[in-house]
């Protein structure tokens, strides 16, 4: 085996090498079966063994009671982003969103799409999506609330969530979910592509309420309610077993090895103070995101030229350290620090960054 | 490594052995990249070399010229049974359908839930789906016509495809793409779970030919639409790459370790020819199938009584001959033989029910 790299790649991302480890040893044989874990049906013992695994343990680390489902889709949140209204309308409520960047529009867009009600309440469009809107009301009569807890491209996340008066809040979590504790009591739904900090691309975890899915049309199309999904146990058809898989192994990862969210947390708070204050520190880097709002996830900076940039990353890739590139829509800089970011890794890339300012 | 055992299961299904090794061996550090397959951007140049080989790969085994776009979708045929009367439709034209089983009747029910103009034109429903239709009358007017090429709990299969006298054919062909050559021009569209015939379960290949976009109505969700696949080539969202991946090197085994298709198709006929006819030798196994539509995928079979099949399931599973249990809805018992279950594993099957029957 070649070295391996320091990935911070925004998603698909690093994977505990643990996790990888684990895979490849028993992809031939999925615990004595005799056959790879590709090979099996969905409706063995084995599988469900695995599926029921993950649920527990997602609902033990997100202290989620028995009256959330955990589910898991396909499609990636791009598919939620029209199954939500679709599914959560009450019909003559509007339905509320928040413009934190590009997902939070996608998904704005997707609502509009299908002629549905939608009120932006607020949105940071102003400054190019370089804060968290802190000031803004809430229709009391909507269906839902929807935010975007952390935007992976401009690097702003919410630092607590809004409080929704009571109304269900609906979250694309796909770029912090099991960063962080939260009180999941205000959550009507919980998106998450998961391949970002739970698992590889293939499969998006949906975490819905019981009474929310009393409001879910009968006309739909089966795949597109979620009530298919909640009665069947993911099981209606084939689901993505693989990615599954993977799944229930991040999650054994993160209880296990790291001891769960609140640890997760620290090591996540650490991470990101020493990169912040190394692009405080030097003059070089500049920071694109408020500081109050900055994402403990995606460290979104930019040097003093576009050259400057391209030489940052090219070095950076000869010392092993990939992924650092910022989204194509916007440029710069961005480094992930998802979980499986270890930091090591982050130590490593800060140690490039000062060296980096000191000889430029 | 314990023993892998012989694997009929009727899908997620066998996958060729250089496969799973290859994929070990690739799963912590894919091709010098320093990074696993799973953690890897899928809008780096290494995925987009995978995802170009596997449509290349797939248009050269199944000769589809370039009218046809090769996709990869999400949510399995069970979500193409709604995408494809939602965008291909002409308005005011029917549907044509042919109802030869469970997933045929989904594929008219989803139809049915949008209030679309289906049409039944034939249906074996009044024999229990052991036979395919073979005289019904098209609709010169419909939209399309709608078959699923191979009825995987049942045992029967089309032998060849329907005249559809001009008129886009649409095929479920989930259970036995891959698996014999055939004519793909009267296709308008071509659907595939690959968990049977191509890769793991994650991954919906979907054929369209370029004139079957122009239908799609542009006021759809933008994940339920063809055209936003066929514009991004499958890249709009993050796509399921491990699944892809994995289709790649299951089309790579098929090109240059069998051969192509043509030789797939003789290695299948082969074997199906080999448990059909131990069937047809041995009174103690009644075929349920018709003998001229017996599918060369499935092989559905039936023994005297259930307490019978019962320790034919269970001295088969103690010979390490696995997933020969009929689909729960009809019990019996059925061997599914796709590409990737070897001839020494139907060899070992057949020696197994011989000895069955001498025994009982």
């Amino acid at each position: 085996m070649e070295k391996r790299v320091y990935n911070f790649n925004p998603g698909p991302a690093a994977l505990p090498l643990p996790v990888l480890e684990r895979i490849q040893r028993e992809m031939l044989n999925f615990r004595g079966t005799g056959m790879s874990i590709l090979e099996m049906s969905h409706r063995s013992k084995e599988f469900e063994a695995v599926l029921n695994d993950a649920i527990a343990r997602i609902k033990r680390l997100l202290k989620l009671d028995d009256r959330f489902y955990v589910l898991f889709l396909q499609g990636g949140a791009s598919l939620q982003f029209c199954m939500v209204p679709m599914n959560l309308e009450v019909p003559g409520k509007p339905l509320d969103y928040i413009d934190t960047g590009t997902w939070a529009s996608k998904a704005i867009k997707e609502a509009e799409i299908q002629k549905k009600p939608v009120m932006v309440i607020a949105s940071s469009k102003d400054k190019e999506y370089t804060y968290i809107p802190k000031k803004f009301d809430i229709n009391l009569d909507a269906s839902y609330l929807h935010i975007t807890s952390n935007n992976t491209i401009r690097g702003t996340q919410w630092k607590s969530f809004p409080d929704s008066k009571g109304l269900p809040l609906v979250a694309d979590m796909s770029s912090d979910i099991f960063s962080r504790p939260f009180d999941p009591n205000p959550f009507g739904l919980i998106y998450a592509g998961v391949q970002k900090n739970a698992g590889p691309a293939g499969v998006t975890l949906v975490i819905i309420r019981k009474d929310m899915l009393e409001r879910v049309p009968a006309n739909l199309p089966t795949m597109l309610k979620y009530t298919t999904f909640a009665d069947k146990n993911s099981l209606y058809n084939t689901p993505p077993c693989f990615a599954i898989y993977v799944v229930d192994l991040v999650m054994e990862w993160l209880e296990e090895e790291i001891g769960g969210i609140e640890k997760m947390a620290a090591i996540n708070e650490l991470k990101a103070k020493m990169v912040y204050e190394c692009i405080d520190e030097y003059e070089i880097y500049r920071g694109t995101a408020v500081p109050e709002d900055r994402s403990l996830m995606n460290v979104t900076f930019r040097l003093a030229t576009e050259d400057l940039e391209k030489a940052f990353l090219s070095k950076a890739a000869e010392k092993g350290l990939v992924g650092l590139k910022g989204h194509r829509s916007v440029g710069g800089c961005r480094a992930s620090i998802y979980n499986a970011v270890s930091l090591e890794a982050v130590e490593a890339l800060v140690d490039f960054m000062k060296a980096f300012a000191k000889s430029h």
